[in-house]
Parts: structure tokens; C-alpha cells; sequence
């Protein structure tokens, strides 16, 4: 069977942890003083409401969001073979300037020694010390170009502040251009509350979930084509988490109203559709739990670019008939994140691989871990062997 | 042939053309006073920039707004049977709520006045009152049920003003469902200017238009998935603007967001989930302008659940090489808003049907036209004879 690669998995190392656990506003991490409750993450603006009682503000984290050994246990209970770690959202946005190349380059180097000890398991993309002067940002791409185990570098839509369209940013896609950099293009801050409206918290995370972040990679990378950012920088490499948010569905829409906009003249940015951009400088994940999704991933930016991904340590399992509650990241309470039953998220992202491409075993095998390979230059993928230990293999 | 019928095309009757020009606030229409200029048409929050002249806030208007030969000259050319009209946004969302139901009345009334002298070629989707008192709405609804043109009616997002989960509209839901009012639900307020960044302005309206208003139709519907609305009505029918916004695209991951959301119990709202309610209550408009975007409409609600469209007079050729420069609505500068020639933005949208359609001629003659004619009840479409007048074949 081919290989199982999962480009899309997050993992809170210890140095980002004692970071985030060290801050009172968001991010950050509080600890309840009763040893008996979980630590909370409180990740997203919207959480850290002063209504809600510290203990109860954002998700409880568990040692899904931090462990190895248990990131390795989810791999291996989905014969996932390797996997592309990257620092979970808001990454370093929000560090003082000064300060923010220094934790970078630790974490990175963290992850570098994380990814050594598991190889060919692991790999990772590696973390931009995005509010450092820019000088800091490109030297830390251009350190990263020779990190062993470094595939690329996560981002989220902020830039500097003020959006990827930001003329500030040049020089950081002629560095990521120039030294063929992937950029993994991920969303953290959604949409503006009032979006959502009065009922929104009836239904917990769902509507910045599940429209807000896929809403907001879709707004970010249109602003970075308007921006006419691809036509200068050709040969820039940007993989869209979660399918692109909804980038396929709306080329078309996108497209047209630049054919029809007067400022722009009726003509396409820079010389190039945005379909040409889709099919030259992106890639997509098959974060997208549908068939459909599947299908027009493909369709917009071709089989052979289309990686899939789990989205670990969101997503996990909830507590149903049968089965005991437990955290965000932590089904049956036993502590380990429930990494040893099937994720239910994780199976709707096989099967719609599997039936977008029907017969096409070929093409399924891409997308499910091939294109990755190819794509990434990974060497070693092993298979998991199920009866021997989580190392059995590697 | 089979006919070719567009569901989603605006106007804007002389009544509401007079009730804009009474304005000076968002929505309404400036009329300069040297008799050269064309009036202007400010409808989206963004345009009313007090830094803008009057002169050249929004966009100019010209008779393709308001004409209904315009209208018709603009089927001829493009071979369209029959039009359901409806009118532009942002209808009378803004009204006092004493007024409201007079106007809306007005409107209609005027409306089905036009179908009628223009049958078979035209009918329309109503304007509701959602200003009034509720018994005002219904009301009209009521009235409408038996009024011989109108086909459905017409609706923004923002619902009495708190949105489409607003408990307050139970008996509008209730209304629809039980006269079987299909309802085009079309956005028009897009979202908070903030998210298109500072650099929004250099490509015109693309934001709003190609990302603001179907990111808006794909909160406001997700918004009433989650409320429960279509459990409680179950026999409620909806239109969604531009192909569900990006509704087709990002089911897959409300659904799995939904299935993993603690507040909701790990449980699919009301006993049905987005997929059930999207192919049992919804039904979607072709205009998507790509291949990609009508497989997955077609994917999501079922092929015989997709209608075609133009979002006429929006999205007219511009001027480009060899042409004149001419309003928004006006390409050759003859006044009647480009008609006569072929416009791109209908073009693509009949080219994405046929291409995601192939060989399967019926599917495609479907979404082009039949359904409608099964969905609606349409009645008497005809040809347009080519060589003869406007009303030829009426």
C-alpha cells in the first residue's frame, strides 16, 4: 500500500508552551491551580470573554497537543507514515518585535531535533518570526534552507500586520521565492464576531470553524493575487490549508469580476488569471470532508497537487453513546488524546479522497501520500507495523 | 432547442427608482445636475465615502437598471425565453416600519404589471416588507400567494435586523413554508470592510462583490442550518444567490465541525444534517462562472435542483480595446446598457453548465432552463425569433 502522509498536523512543542503558558491575554495557556482540571488553551479573540470563568475559557488541552509519543500513537492508529509537523495557530504573531526571531529560531530548532530523533516519521514546517524586523524574517528563511528536516514554513494571514497584500512583505517573497520555500498558508482569525451574530456561541466553535477559517484564507489569498504578488514573484510556492478555504468554488466568481472591473481596466492582475496562479504557484490540502470538495481541489489546481492532511490535534472524537467524555483532545479520558480509536474527521478525509477518485487507485494514492513525496522530497516513508510497538517501523 | 430561463435578473422598477432618488443616505441614487452625467447608484456601504464626489460615488446607472425593453433587447440577444425578475438589492430592508408595507405592495403590484403585459417572457420573485410589523410581512406573503406572476420572493440576510436565526421571524418561516413561497435569499451587505485590508480600494468592487457577497450568503444560510429553522419547517423552500456563495465547498466541513462540537452534542442540528437540508430544502443558481463551481453545486443539491442565471444588468462587458467607455451598465455609450452585444459574464456561465455537463445534454438543458420551468410552474416560454422585433414570439 502507499504511503499515508499527513501534511496538515499541528503539535504545541514544549518552548511554545512555556511560552504561551507565561502570557494572561491572548494566546495564551492558564493552568487551574486544582492539579485535577486540565490547562486551557485560549487561542481564538473570541474566547477570551470575561464573562466566562477563567476555568472554563477556550478548549482544555491535553497531551495530544504537545506529546510525540502521542502524535506518533494518532499515526500509527491511522497507519499515518509521516508527518509534516507545523507550530499550531497564532504561531508568533503577536510577539514584541525584538523578541520574536530569538523564540522562532528556538522553536525551530526544537522541532529540527523533535523531527532528527523521529525520522524518516517526521518532518515539519517551521515557524516565521513574522513581527521581527525584516531583516530577522529573511535571515531565518534563509537559515531554515539548509534545516534538515524543514519542508517549508507556516503562516497565517496577518503578515505584518496588515495583511499578505502588504507592499512591506516583498522581500519576504523574493526569500521564500529564492530559496523555493513552500509556504503553508493557514488561517487563525476569522472573521469579524459580529458576522456570526447574537446566537453564535449556541453552537460552540462551529461558525469560526467551519466558515471563518476558510473564509479568511480565501479573502488573504485573493488579496495577495489582486496584489499582483505571483506575476513578480513566479516561482513563489504557497500550499492553502483546508482546501483553500473556499478558493476553488470562487476562482471562477473572482475571475470574472476582474474581467468586469473597471479599475483594474477588464484585465487580469499582472498578466495572470487567477485560475493560471492556482495552477502554477498553489497547492491545496484535502482538509475539506466532502467528495465535492475533493473534486473541485482537483479540478482548480490539478491531481498531482492536492496533499492530504488530518488537521491533528483538532477534530478529535466527542463524547457519544458509549463512550466517556473527555476534553477537546482527549475522548476517553485516559490522558493520551484519544489517539488509539479511528478518528471519525480523519476517516471523512480518506473516504472522500477515495471517492472522488473512484477507480482512479492511481490518483487516490497521490493525493492520500504521493504527491507529498514528490512534492516535499521525503525519503524513508515506512509502514507501520500494527503489532509491534509505535516505533515498530521507523 | 430547449428554452434557456434566467432565474437571478434584477431591476429596478420606476417606484423603487423614485424611492432611491428621495434619499440622500445608503441605499439611494444622486442625480447630477449637469443633465451630461448619468445618475449615480450608491448601494453598498463601502461606496458612500464622504472623501468620494457625489459625482463619482458608486456606480453610474443607466436605462438597463430600469428599462424593461432594455430587459427584453438584452434576452434577445442572448436567446433567454423568459426572465423572473426581481428587484435589486438592498430591497426595502431600510424602510421605516410604517412605510414599509406600502411600498412593498407598491412594488409588487408594479411588478406584476409588468409580467403581465410581457407574458410569457417575464415573472418575478416579490419584495417582502421586512421592516413591518410582522402580521405586515404576512400579510404580504399571503397577498402574494395568489398573484399570477410571482414566483417566490426575494430576501437580504439581515432578516428583521438581527439575522436569519432571529427566533422573531418563526412565522415568516412558517408563512413561506405553508403558501410555498420559494425564497431567493441574496446577499447585498457583504462583510465588514476591515477584512479586505487597507488595499481594497486599487481593485474596485472585486472584494466585495466576489468575495463579500457570497461569503455573506454562505454565513446567513449556515446561520439558519444551525438554528434549526429547516427542522422545524421542513417543507421550507430556498434559492441560494450565486450558487449558494460557497455553500457546495464548505457543507463537508460544517458538517464534520458540527459532528465534533461539544455544544451541539456531537449531533447534527434538529436531526438533519447541512447535506440533508441542502438537498432536501435548497435549491441553487448557476451563477458561479466556472466548470468546478457547477459540478459541485450540482453535486451538493442534485442536477435537477440548479438554475441558471446572469445577475443582469450587473457584470456587463467594460470597455476594453476597440470599445467605448460607458457606465457600469453601458459598454458602447448608446444608453441602453450594452445590450446588443454578447456579454462575457453570460457567456462563462452558459460555457461552465455545458462544460460540467458534456455529453449529458438533458442535465444541462436542465439547469439551462428546465427545471425552472418544473419548479416554478413557468408556462408558455417561447423562442425569440431572430429576425424580428423585440417582442417577436411573445
Amino acid at each position: 500500500m502507499a504511503p499515508l502522509i499527513d501534511i496538515h498536523t499541528h503539535i504545541y512543542p514544549p518552548s511554545y508552551i512555556s511560552l504561551l503558558s507565561s502570557r494572561t491575554q491572548t494566546p495564551y495557556i492558564h493552568t487551574p491551580s486544582a492539579s485535577t482540571s486540565p490547562p486551557r488553551l485560549i487561542i481564538l479573540p473570541s474566547d477570551n470573554d470575561a464573562s466566562i470563568p477563567l476555568s472554563k475559557r477556550g478548549r482544555p488541552i491535553n497531551s495530544s497537543y504537545s506529546s510525540i509519543p502521542s502524535k506518533l500513537a494518532f499515526m500509527k492508529t491511522h497507519q499515518i507514515s509521516t508527518s509534516i509537523i507545523s507550530l499550531a495557530n497564532p504561531w508568533l504573531d503577536w510577539l514584541p518585535s525584538s523578541a520574536a526571531a530569538k523564540h522562532a529560531t528556538a522553536i525551530n530548532e526544537e522541532m529540527e531535533s523533535i523531527c532528527a530523533a523521529h525520522h524518516p516519521r517526521l518532518y515539519f514546517f517551521a515557524t516565521l518570526p513574522v513581527s521581527a524586523p525584516r531583516a530577522e524574517i529573511i535571515a531565518e528563511i534563509q537559515r531554515l534552507a539548509s534545516a534538515k528536516y524543514a519542508k517549508g514554513c507556516i503562516m497565517g494571514t496577518t503578515g505584518l500586520g496588515a495583511g499578505l497584500d502588504d507592499r512591506e512583505l516583498e522581500e519576504v517573497w523574493e526569500a521564500l521565492a529564492r530559496t523555493q520555500t513552500l509556504l503553508f498558508l493557514h488561517p487563525h482569525y476569522g472573521l469579524p464576531a459580529a458576522v456570526y451574530g447574537p446566537r453564535a456561541a449556541e453552537s460552540g466553535h462551529v461558525l469560526p470553524l467551519a466558515l471563518g477559517f476558510p473564509l479568511e484564507t480565501t479573502i488573504a489569498f485573493t488579496r495577495m493575487y489582486l496584489a499582483g504578488i505571483f506575476s513578480r514573484h513566479p516561482t513563489l510556492k504557497v500550499l492553502l490549508a483546508h482546501a483553500g478555504g473556499a478558493m476553488p468554488f470562487l476562482a471562477g466568481r473572482v475571475h470574472s469580476c476582474v474581467l468586469h472591473e473597471r479599475a483594474l481596466g477588464g484585465e487580469v492582475v499582472g498578466g495572470k488569471s487567477i485560475w493560471e496562479v492556482l495552477k502554477t504557484n498553489v497547492w491545496l490540502d484535502g482538509v475539506v470532508y466532502s467528495k465535492l470538495g475533493v473534486l473541485a481541489a482537483v479540478d482548480c489546481v490539478g491531481k498531482e497537487r492536492v496533499l492530504w492532511g488530518t488537521d491533528h490535534p483538532f477534530f478529535p472524537p466527542i463524547g457519544g453513546e458509549g463512550k466517556e467524555e473527555g476534553g477537546d483532545g482527549d475522548t476517553d479520558g485516559d490522558g493520551n488524546g484519544g489517539v488509539e480509536i479511528e478518528w471519525e474527521s480523519v476517516r471523512m478525509n480518506v473516504e472522500a479522497v477515495r471517492d472522488a477518485f473512484g477507480p482512479d487507485e492511481a490518483g487516490a494514492q497521490g493525493v492520500l501520500g504521493a504527491n507529498a513525496v514528490k512534492l516535499l522530497g521525503l525519503d524513508g516513508s515506512g509502514e507501520w507495523n500494527c503489532h509491534a510497538g509505535v516505533e515498530a517501523g521507523s
